[in-house]
């Protein structure tokens, strides 16, 4: 087996981007993708943030120092990778609401990429956290598209979720175990 | 069906890195990767380039420059997607050689992860092209893990592609039809 190196990361005390005590839900999902990685369950990981570079300088030989760059919209989802055969595809966020999740925190190509990676066979979804409450909801793209024709709001509430969405039970191995909702979902399916 | 952009791009006089006329292997791909799209045959994107972020100024409100960064490492393939069902993963690289692709051209960790995912059940392979023939190789990495259990040697002879790999004919619709070699192991397969 491939001994891919894990990070070790101390979840006390550290602040995420909500300004929360807590991990942030990216940092969650690297290290259960670390996870599923080094006890091969899964091989998913989360493709690096597009940046449009517009100058590189070369303070040194062979030692590229990029100058001018900026972020780039994402055409994709920031996750994916196999799972027993099957393609994964997601995309997670995390919101500080009440009681809604807002599809504006979603970019359009990437509800169209999750629509076709569908199409072709992926198991396409969304992982939701709720920062207030710390709980964390996998949506299958499918749901959302039975949502979306259902509803015309273009946010989903919270009480939606607790009735149509799988609840991810925070653990520390792995600390956001999407898997276990998908083996679930693909018994049920046989 | 959904309606990705795709860029369009002249071929003619467009010099790649080695110098020579015709298009990049990258561009080659990336234009097959918009023709499968856009046609629903496939959904393969080409990933960010990861690079580290240093510093970032705010000229303006909301708007981010990165002004200090570096090029990392990259941990896994390139380019990756989905195909009726099973997940791609392959590296694609060219070389000016006139016999020779070296396996210095890959990152051990690209192949490490190549051979994770085949193990998870991906469709893992390599593209490689004999610039100077213009001539474009798949190489599945099963073949290759066959070719490094024979050989001592950290390269392979273009003649061993020629014996065992699958040759890519160039054509317009699309550059680089990497798919038709998949849809035929497949056949095969079965």
């Amino acid at each position: 087996m491939i001994k891919y190196p894990t990070k070790k990361t101390t979840a006390v005390n550290h602040r995420n981007s909500s300004g929360k005590l807590g991990m942030s839900l990216e940092e969650d999902i690297n290290q259960t993708n670390a996870y599923y990685l080094t006890y091969g369950l899964a091989n998913v990981h989360k493709k690096p943030t597009p940046v449009q570079v517009v100058t590189v300088s070369y303070p040194a030989r062979n030692k590229a120092k990029i100058v001018e760059a900026y972020y780039k919209k994402p055409s994709t989802t920031d996750y994916n990778g196999v799972y027993q055969g099957y393609a994964l595809d997601f995309e997670a966020k995390e919101t500080n609401h009440v009681s809604l999740f807002s599809l504006k925190n979603i970019h359009q190509h990437q509800l169209e990429h999750l629509e076709d990676v569908q199409k072709h066979g992926a198991i396409a979804f969304l992982i939701i956290r709720f920062s207030r409450y710390n709980e964390t909801y996998l949506l299958f793209y499918h749901q959302l598209e039975t949502f979306l024709k259902n509803n015309q709001r273009k946010s989903i509430p919270r009480t939606y979720l607790q009735e149509h969405a799988a609840l991810i039970t925070y653990s520390l191995t792995p600390p956001v175990d999407y898997l276990s909702v998908i083996k679930q979902a693909l018994e049920n399916k046989e």
